[in-house]
């Protein structure tokens, strides 16, 4: 079997960390993968690159076009933009698919039953990054919904519920107040959804339908959703499986795919060794299923599992039985023994 | 004692069947308050009034500058604007206070120590309503923040805290991506902290601050947050304390001030009288208080709360105890016999 080139980004705060973690799982997991490593982020943007990446990054991300991302630190100030945004925008990864799932009782959760997918936009909306001054007292964020964009998201959604034997898509927008923009994208869900008669659907209004979703998770199954509600939501339910340092995403493009755990740097931690790679680890198995190699995804799910259920884990997690509090290199040792 | 003129709206869907019940328990609790009626919302959308409300509405609510308001429905449809964000803004209701409360062991809750007051600023952001049509597949809404509105929630917030004993407010905005509408907001929130040294400050993300909300709602006290934030966080506090039916609203101006329930006009149960009456009745609660009639506003609240210890409740809500699910007219007069 040949490997396959895979960009990886060790990132910032507990992103080297982390990262080190996953790759040492993913190796001896046996994942053919060849890791191109390109220097991302905080460095980059206090070095004269202001958008955080330089030049041979990107042709490193367009050669390869498989991305394994440890979560970057964005400067303060209003020169630096979010490299994460930067990326996506700049690589029409216009889909951020983000399973929450909840592993009870192995992990201490109010809501057992939670086992989410949300397809959260990942182009448009507040982040299309168009931002500008009034006067020096009034300042403009401009959102920003395409037909096309929602087109290809809520596309997405049902093709990926189709494909992963899901039953429901629920879309969620605020189209009682942003009439066009989120009219538009819930006209677009009525459209699609009627080519999917197969897969249920439902629409809540963005404010009730986070509500239900914060107290009984079980009733939803795929979320579509704008970028910034998609933001919002995917939080929520990552935390309330348990921890946000356990959820994974996948940023689809035609082309590209860049795979990150949903949280960032944590630069609070950073260093100590104690973080958990749980989130950038699943993104892992999700890039091994992405680039054919669904065999060593799952042989590495199961450790993890394994790793879990056998109640061992980071600090950051609380488990609901006899317990063995692990650093991230222990928890990366625990998942190795039990491939 | 004169009767103070208070404009009331009955609204639609459930709105006379708990606007009726609330004011039957203000009468009953002897609130010296004389009820001014206004037709506003369906009706009135549909009769030449596009947007909602008529002259002689408006000229009543300045008039008496104080409003209690059922829930309306906003036709679907590009031509009707929220009548909600129509007033609040027409008013210059700044600040949206919605303190959402569990009582458990009466009301079931997974967070029986949530205790948040949520001040919601309540005219800008993307409510500012400024929505366009690009292109035929492109829409753009502007997301609108000033100075002088934030100067305006924030010390709101601050003050609301110190006179009501409360010991910390966080701010949740995006700004590591909105660097300049949430950035002005956040440092805003930094410049007026500086005045209020008693009281703890801190700032959440939105996206990992709404996740904290949903997960360790005990965290927090007063949260103070731009527009559509507080839409959506509002919600989930509500819900979490066991029902969105739950929680009231004070929107407050430099001269006004309306006082509502949060959630909406539930049109799938709207005349069948099991709607809980108990949003808008605490939100009657703070109106009473607003017009300094503080005694009444307690024995109201006292009698409510009396009526939910005993098990006596709407159907919405599920009780830790033997319970008594009784209509909405049935609430009313357990309320009453406990004035
Ligand atoms: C770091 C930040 C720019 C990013 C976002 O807002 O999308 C993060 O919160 C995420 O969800 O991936
Ligand atoms: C009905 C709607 C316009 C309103 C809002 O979005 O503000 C409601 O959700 C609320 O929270 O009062």
């Amino acid at each position: 079997y040949e490997k396959v080139a895979v960009t990886v980004a060790l990132g910032d705060g507990i992103g080297p960390e982390i990262t080190r973690a996953t790759l040492d799982i993913l190796a001896a997991a046996g994942a053919r993968i060849a890791p191109e490593y390109i220097n991302i982020g905080e460095k980059l943007y206090l070095s004269g690159h202001s958008s955080g990446i330089a030049p041979d990054a990107w042709e490193s991300l367009r050669r390869n076009k498989v991305f394994l991302k440890g979560p970057v630190t964005t400067p303060a100030g209003d020169g630096y933009k979010s490299l994460n945004v930067t990326i996506r925008k700049t690589l029409g990864l216009y889909a951020n698919v983000r399973p929450c799932v909840s592993y009870a009782p192995f992990v201490a959760t109010l809501h057992p039953k939670l086992d989410i997918v949300i397809v959260r936009e990942n182009e448009e909306d507040l982040y299309a990054g168009i931002e500008h001054r009034q006067s020096d007292e009034v300042f403009q964020c401009l959102k920003l919904i395409s037909r096309p964009g929602c087109e290809k998201i809520v596309r997405y959604a049902f093709d990926y519920a189709r494909s992963h034997g899901r039953k429901k898509v629920t879309c969620m927008v605020k189209d009682n107040i942003m009439k066009m923009t989120d009219g538009l994208f819930y006209k677009v869900f009525q459209e699609i959804a009627a080519e999917y008669p197969d897969i249920a659907t439902e629409r809540y209004i963005i404010d009730i339908g986070a509500a239900r979703l914060a107290t009984q998770p079980q009733r939803f199954d795929v979320i579509v959703t704008p970028n910034l509600y998609g933001d919002i939501l995917s939080d929520i339910a990552a935390e309330m499986t348990g921890s946000v340092g356990l959820a994974p995403s996948a940023n689809i493009g035609e082309q590209i795919a860049m795979f990150e755990a949903i949280h960032g740097s944590a630069p609070d931690i950073a260093g100590q060794g104690v973080a958990n790679p749980s989130g950038l680890l699943l993104a892992a198995v999700m890039m091994l299923v992405h680039i054919g190699q669904a065999e060593v995804a799952a042989r590495v799910h199961n450790a993890w599992l394994a790793t879990l259920e056998e109640g061992i884990h980071t600090a950051d997690l609380q488990g609901e039985q006899s317990q063995q509090v692990v650093s991230t290199a222990g928890f990366a040792e625990a998942v190795i023994a039990r491939l």
